[in-house]
């Protein structure tokens, strides 16, 4: 048996770098590793891409109505990575879950908990509820506290309403930026005015 | 700004003990505590009873459709605790976050991921999605192995289908074992032939 | 191969609690646990007596110069538990460690990290070296910042020097309490004007 | 008051990458870091370098005699980091407590905690007693359990006796690998034969 993990933050905490690390280490070692990301994120088309300049090609680029277990068993696969895993459907999650107890490969999932309005990613809630092990990549707010939640700006300014999904690659004039919920409540309050 | 957590278990891993140790550790510094409990817990009516034999009245016991605020004015309240927290609904686990916020009164809710059926329970599903801290509280399932789900009884036997609430009070014929995933699916699996 | 966990807090946080919570866990499933006590430790005599009120008999009160190996070739354990393991000597931690690898028991350690002069004790030191798992069990400093540094008062005054080991048990008119950091500082500031 | 952290490994887990990270994430919010590592570290002379590929220069090369105070008088500091923080002298380390607690400047400490024999370096034990936050940076062992030791091969050898510190620079032949508890135990055993 292994383990589900979800290692989640808000955004641009260093999740990338993690993985980039992470497989690193795997394969150090001399042992194989299967890099996933969900389709959705269109962010670096085929790779996943660290704001410190280094990258890395997936193997899977994972639709909605993909599932995994037919792409690992034909290699070996010590270990199975999840870049933007608030992507991955509930129904990807417990298929994970399935794999990390039946073939004992134990899976990383690396992503966010919830959007720019505060609602959960359903893949997030799906492994912060069954995950067997749940760790937090700390990053800070510019106040100086611990980020938790995304905040969007749309040309500068903070915004609080608009579809879940938005990727920030430049296009859409859309950035994000992590916050402390004291910050954020300050931001959305001032927003109504 | 104060902080929300939430420790999470599965079941009869000691969350009301630890509940009643860290009511004692503010009163033991002259600090006030709130404690509530979700009216939807029946076990133990107006009290929290730990396995260990110790218990402790609560201070609010919360309908589905309370607020808690009104319940926090008029007194000193140095923090908030809650029991079974599984059982808050969304909207009021994002009023506990609000509080942490704007009152700067620090809440620890302590309550299970999910069901027998691994559904997770709405109230925790949100303090997972927005809580600032999340710690697990451990324990073990019969293999040894760490347990994160809980597994319903009927009449001694591991049972898979049924209402997500039924409080093992001692009416019913119901109990409740905390096991690992890997025993978890082997019995449903079982259950199945 | 089984893990060396150290469980450390600051005084009064609830380490014994925790502990009987923990055994209970185990013997609710049919395990048996072995409960050590290093026998510097005087207080409660052969017991463990948590804060609130309950005790449990220990199985081995264990002095400087013996091993723990004989103690648990003749009998069926699933678990040891050490309270006070700041006591133990770093001798006998590397014992416990050798154990869980040898052996495949887990053991669980539960002490302090330093003593009220903020030096460590020689066997939390070494649990910090080399234990597999580091947990900190959360308690309160009278700012309600976390404490983590504990504070001797003769007579109710905080003291600063003296023999590391003074047991609170009524004698000596000795007590101790938790602290942040800054409280302790400041405090000690104040002594020496 | 801020806190001292400190984020431990085993070699080549990634603690250089996770710092270069965490420079980006406050330099990203307009916040200034100090980079410190001790002198004793002789790898990557005066910058840290991580395995990924990525470096960054340090603000400080800090002698076993130096203090650390002086250094950040006259400028603006967000955030202290230390690399290597197992070379600290156990004063310094007592230093940095007493600087997150007067100053508001919260300090992280990325180190091992013990050499190639298992023997704790007293900067990293130090910090085990004192730092407020103690998290664990994960790596793998070559059969797939966590690696918490680090041993030393000289020639390819695994090697157990020899100077606590003899830098990896690809003078003397010296490597590192991390490894679990178990086949740390092996390996020294089959050396003995």
């Amino acid at each position: 048996m292994s383990k589900l993990y979800f290692r989640y933050s808000a955004m641009n905490a260093g999740k990338t770098t993690a993985i980039l690390q992470v497989a690193n280490n795997y394969e150090e070692r001399g042992m194989n590793v299967l890099l996933i990301k969900p389709a959705v994120d269109t962010k670096g088309d085929n790779k996943v891409v660290s704001r410190l300049g280094i990258d890395r090609e997936v193997d899977i680029l994972l639709s909605a109505k993909d599932t995994v277990l037919p792409h690992i068993d034909s290699e070996k696969v010590d270990a199975i990575i999840v870049d933007e895993a608030q992507f991955l459907t509930p129904k990807q999650v417990d298929e994970l879950f399935y794999i990390t107890k039946t073939r004992s490969i134990p899976i990383l999932c690396y992503g966010l908990r919830t959007d720019f309005q505060m609602k959960g990613f359903p893949g997030a809630s799906r492994l912060l509820e069954i995950a067997d092990d749940i760790e937090e990549i700390k990053t800070i707010c510019r106040c100086g506290k611990k980020a938790t939640l995304n905040m969007r700006f749309v040309g500068g300014k903070p915004t609080f309403s608009g579809s879940q999904v938005v990727i920030d690659n430049g296009e859409d004039n859309v950035t994000y930026e992590s916050v402390c919920g004291e910050c954020y409540l300050k931001k959305k309050n001032n927003a109504k005015k």
